[in-house]
């Protein structure tokens, strides 16, 4: 019995503190886990950036509403739903990635949390450390199989204890460092993978 | 972080061996687990009725395929996955359950499997023993908080795990012996009882 897990942003939708910086034309924004390795860090930094432009949750949320998925990510969503049961695996928060889950037709999503008094967003909460690698495994232990897609260095623990990892659309370090997931730049190709993954797992 | 756990049959679509025993008119079909408590025996007299009449694997999705779900069960499960994340946990097989998951809209459903030989049913796998109650563990293992709703005595194990149980439309006997649990007979009671529990939980 398989199970499908997909990660959200670069896989599903844009990258959501881009897509602000680029709404909101604070640049500080674009800054990501490659520039700042440590994630707390680079959390409070965010955050920071937030209260100094006065940037409140509905705000942000309002740039998300005019944010749709990427081209195809709603058909992709459909053929994995007829094949598999589907998770999707998110370091994102329920306040950014709701309203994309509305227009993917609702699929399960397990991510972290936002902290917000009145409408500022004052801090964060991880639902757990090292989430998408301890979702497969708990997967594993209700006995299902697993095949996991997704497009960076923080899904490569998930594909790694996945029964089969794909690396949709990935940086070149990523594809260098781990040399045993296929890479795929497209849908296409990304059903392709998990119908291959599906007749070896059975 | 509030999951949503939900039984399928009886709770959002009818129960699907009595329905195949109405629409083939194979009475025997008709026995239920209050009838015959040891589960493998059961299913060893339904797997046995189906062989001794013909019956085929398509032939019962045919009939499966001409069911809905209950009345106001898409609006039920489009109102609890804009709110909560929605896992269906069912004992049911998925051969019989996916025609009504493209129905609801392809909820998650963690469920279990039949053994198929070209088009006859020769047995049955249950993906893990008291999959329910597992599965409730799982989701705390990861850090959610689970409201769960079902309607007989084999949901009660998840409705104990879970941080609120609710029973829909339960038997007589199963209300007298879990009192702790709110009864509701309709999905406006079924919202106002995830409500109530989300309030609580947070």
């Amino acid at each position: 019995m398989l199970l499908a897990c997909l990660d959200l942003e670069g896989v599903l939708i844009p990258e959501v503190w881009i897509a602000v910086a680029e709404a909101t034309g604070i640049d500080g924004l674009r800054r990501t886990t490659r520039d700042e390795p440590d994630y707390d860090a680079l959390m409070r930094y965010r955050l920071d950036l937030l209260a100094r432009n006065g940037l409140t949750l509905p705000e942000i949320q309002g740039v998300i509403g005019t944010l749709d998925p990427l081209p195809g990510a709603v058909e992709m969503v459909g053929w994995l739903r007829e094949r598999f049961q589907l998770v999707i695996l998110s370091d994102t928060f329920y306040e950014f990635g709701m309203p994309f889950m509305a227009k993917l037709g609702h699929p399960t999503l397990l991510c972290h949390k936002l902290i917000v008094e009145g409408d500022r967003i004052v801090d964060y909460a991880l639902r757990l450390p090292d989430q998408k690698r301890a979702a497969v495994r708990a997967f594993h232990a209700l006995n299902f199989r697993v095949i996991a897609a997704g497009d960076s260095y923080n899904d490569t623990a998930m594909l790694t204890e996945a029964d089969a990892g794909v690396l949709f659309r990935p940086p070149a370090n990523v594809i260098a460092e781990f040399p045993q997931f296929p890479v795929t730049t497209d849908y296409d190709g990304l059903r392709a993978q998990f119908e291959r993954a599906a007749a070896v797992l059975g």
